[in-house]
């Protein structure tokens, strides 16, 4: 339940990066004792930074709150599953449970494409849960790339 | 010559990181015509942010700059091969060439690893050339960790 309910959490940033006319991606960290740390989403054309995705929005937001470089035993939250990017972003701030959306055939970095933790490269693992609320999460997605081409 | 005369720039940035206890990596951007855009070094400690690497901090440092997201025909030097972190932003940021010096066997994300440019979810790849005044940017980073270790 508890889940659910933050996952809903990081759809509502979604929905205030469609509002703003960026891509709708929402996140969120909790630590250990379940506080919410952090919560942002893209920010890529407001703040003219290809890298402020949502989850380094709230690896930074927490790491400059916390006045730490590692967030062990946080769990991050996001509507979509990480980029590359964030994936090893994720692994440097030592999250320790990565909770996605939608499955990201096209871009992911963690059940496609790169696989980043399953490189002998990577060195510290996340344990990843993908497919919460994945149908809402795809559906606020697939509804701003198709009015975007209309 | 001149991608000796800007590595040699990078590995002054590198020394500026080292005097800081930070990682010695540096990294400089220069747009289609030679110019300096943007130069920084790994600032993770003194900034609490881990995605501060070298890369990271001149793409943000340019596209603020040009108020942009995309630095189209950029160079971008870096005396280390860049994570799949860094290797993915650079990809979002739509740079031109990526020069580098040491090879990173066991951190990185283009000659290494994850490779991230030999992906199908990779959707812009700079052309890339490493071993660019190798053992000096090889040598910074072996005498920091030898130092620390000691």
């Amino acid at each position: 339940m508890e889940q659910l309910t933050l996952m809903t959490t990081a759809l509502q940033q979604a929905k205030l990066a469609q509002q703003l006319g960026e891509v709708p991606v929402g996140a969120l960290l909790v630590d250990g004792s379940g506080r919410l740390i952090a919560k942002s989403h893209n920010l890529t054309i407001q703040h003219c930074d290809p890298t402020a995705h949502a989850e380094i929005n709230v690896i930074r937001q927490a790491c400059k709150k916390l006045k730490t470089e590692r967030l062990e035993g946080m769990t991050l939250y996001v509507t979509l599953e990480p980029c590359s990017m964030c994936a090893t972003a994720i692994s440097f701030a030592r999250i320790k449970q990565v909770y996605y959306g939608a499955y990201d055939p096209k871009g992911g970095g963690i059940d496609h494409g790169p696989y980043i933790y399953d490189q002998e490269t990577c060195h510290h693992k996340p344990t990843v849960l993908g497919g919460i609320l994945e149908k809402e999460c795809s559906k606020i997605l697939a509804d701003f790339f198709k009015e975007k081409r209309s």
